[in-house]
């Protein structure tokens, strides 16, 4: 066998052997098979792609990689939840409480972010405190207490993909269906998960521009689910416009907070939290859909999603934030209308500009910085009200810049769908 | 700028500038840019191809890139030839002595091959004691007293194409017109002739396997030329079959020499040899191609063209080849009929293997080793005649691994055309 010929055939369009990928992907995993190979083969992927066939082989061999956690002593369904990523997305940091609360346990590895705003790991450290490299014996021992636990990925979970990842990113070898179906999925199996809810982001702020697109990538997770006997669900959610009202990593904890404390009137992020929390409920303890979402909204109007949020932080370590907020510094709408567009992704750069989000794997996040929103699209603002109000530290953005990821319009503007589709 | 970017977009099929094509091209050659990002761009490139304004610009980046010879001092027209190259391919020898002597100046410059068998100047260098490596000023001087001079290809003559060339030849990028044609035009435009006739060869045993793909490389490496005022004149000829009776740089050498002196009956080899000088003479001449092909023919009928070849094997340091030969190993056909196929491309693989071509760039050449036909498609041949002969060395080839290059059938088969089309 011979990497020429293996990126020949899929230049080709030719279907490759499980043989062929393993040669590739553990080649350049033992540094055998050199990265200008590998990125040759990847751009081949992602523009001839893969059979469903190929797909599922290169997933096993990415799960075979490295080690798989075995879950087995923690009595009961297991559920994870994955997203595909978007702007002010802490839904995690909600679901899990209320999921627990409604007893279905929940084990989850979670990983750091680079981009836009930090990944779930990352906003947790931003609660003084807060640890999230537990030994694997600790976390076991926690989910068991209380019903949940988080952690940082460990080292050897999938160390095929984190190579191939590695590499994607700095060739633009990201986008592609084949390629982000077997990543995900082969994280969350050798995960140990029994089953999996994930939220898949469509729009300006997501991976997946299309409708088209999202459904594709959740029908390959399906598949890839079903071959290992995972049940699989998928969410296809709105990403044309930041989720909930936050951006920035203190920011959205202390929204995720609010929200089950209570505090909060209805949102786009309140939707999605009881949605993927529903969804969660109803597969971890096999009760229809109406009496999960029953469950769940019962653990939020007690509070007892709220009470588990806090077991939650204090078993891992965390303290109360400081009273102190950044400087605020408020931001006026200039004209009247009704709120286009929230440009999601410009903005998500604009906060990950002022120190919020990682440019490189080594940066240092400022947990304080970020936005807070006033509106939502479709939302009327008047001129000199309220838009939003910015966070920053050590590094000042310009008004125009901020301003220049809103649209205001005369005409009146519906407010954006949030859940297109459910996918199981 | 930035690389991921640049390759981002021609991911997506976007024209990529003058600008972004300089800082790829440009950062790769001088390390700036990895591999494995360069490596994936190709991959974009051959799947994606490019617009006609891209592959100028980076034809016109792979010139600027490096010298640029100044044959200026020569009088007169000066004529290139090129062949993308074939398995038995030996025309550049006989057919510069034929120019020259037919008064058409040739100054080349010449590469050395990975492949099936030498390039020309390996060929060349089977000669004892020719010299390849000149010095410009020798070179010069060597064009303006005898008409021809042949050198290899000096360090700093299209680097960008040298270092990208390498590169596409281990990652799976060699196939694409446009990269095919920027790296061949970009040599020849740097070599500074003022015309070039190009033999694009078509076929199994050629980079070009189909009629519609030569042609469109043909059309290709014609706009360039006209961007530079150079005008091209493309032969598609076939390389089903190998080119004369001979493969191996020493034979090959000898049945150039062989139809100089008039020893050849007509073969492929002999048609191709006169048809590519008719056209260099036409156009280095200016004459009408009747008048071009008397010329030619006149060359080769009076040994004119033989005694050009003595005096420039002569000033370049070579001397006669030895009487002896390897010893010959007669291969017979099995069965009586027509042949109706030679694989060129299995049987240029086996003289490779017994040491007459390089798989690395360091590999020593066998220049004594070869195969000699003895008939080609469309003959007929009785059961035991001779098929073929073998001069092997140090490695020894099974007889079906031969035979297994022939196909012969009972049915009668025409002789293959050698000139499909002439594109200017």
């Amino acid at each position: 066998m011979n990497m020429i010929n293996i990126i020949e055939k899929k230049k080709n369009k030719e279907r490759l052997t499980k043989e062929e990928l393993t040669y590739a992907v553990m080649g350049y995993v033992n540094e055998q098979i050199p990265d200008y190979q590998m990125s040759s083969l990847l751009m081949a992927i992602v523009l001839n792609g893969m059979t469903q066939e190929e797909i599922l082989d290169l997933t096993d061999i990415m799960i075979k990689s490295g080690d798989q956690l075995d879950l087995s002593s923690i009595e009961g369904v297991k559920v994870d939840k994955h997203s595909t990523g978007g702007i002010g997305d802490k839904t995690t940091i909600a679901v899990l409480p209320l999921v627990a609360s409604a007893k279905v346990k929940c084990a989850k590895m979670s990983g750091r972010g680079l981009g836009f705003t930090g990944g779930t790991i990352d906003k947790l450290e931003s609660i003084p405190g807060f640890q999230t490299k537990l030994e694997f014996s600790q976390f076991m021992k926690e989910v068991n207490t209380i019903g949940l636990a988080l952690m940082s990925q460990t080292g050897n979970l999938c160390p095929a993909d984190k190579k191939i990842y590695a590499l994607r990113d700095v060739t633009a070898t990201t986008e592609s269906i084949p390629l982000i179906a077997s990543s995900i999925m082969s994280k969350k199996i050798a995960s140990g998960a029994d089953k999996i809810v994930i939220d898949v982001k469509v729009g300006n702020g997501a991976l997946m521009k299309t409708l088209e697109d999202a459904k594709l990538l959740a029908k390959t997770m399906i598949e890839i689910g079903k071959h290992y006997q995972k049940e699989v669900v998928c969410l296809l959610t709105n990403m044309e416009q930041p989720l909930g009202y936050t951006i920035g990593n203190r920011l959205e904890v202390e929204e995720a907070i609010a929200l089950l404390k209570g505090e909060k009137s209805d949102s786009d992020f309140k939707e999605l939290v009881i949605s993927l929390a529903t969804y969660m409920v109803h597969l971890g303890r096999n009760i229809d859909i109406n009496q999960a979402h029953e469950e769940v909204v019962k653990q939020l109007d007690t509070k007892a999603g709220f009470h588990k949020l806090l077991e939650f932080i204090e078993m891992q370590g965390g303290r109360n934030f400081s009273n102190e907020h950044l400087k605020a510094r408020e931001i006026y709408a200039p004209i009247s209308g009704y709120i286009k567009k929230i440009y999601a992704e410009k903005l998500g750069t604009l906060v990950k500009e002022i120190g919020g989000g990682r440019e490189n794997l080594q940066d240092q996040i400022d947990y304080e910085v970020g936005v807070v929103l006033n509106k939502k699209v479709g939302d009327f603002i008047q001129a000199g009200e309220l838009l939003l109000t910015v966070y920053e530290n050590k590094k000042i953005k310009k008004e125009e810049e901020y301003l220049a990821c809103f649209e205001i319009t005369e005409e009146k503007v519906e407010p954006l769908p949030l859940i297109y589709e459910i996918i199981k």
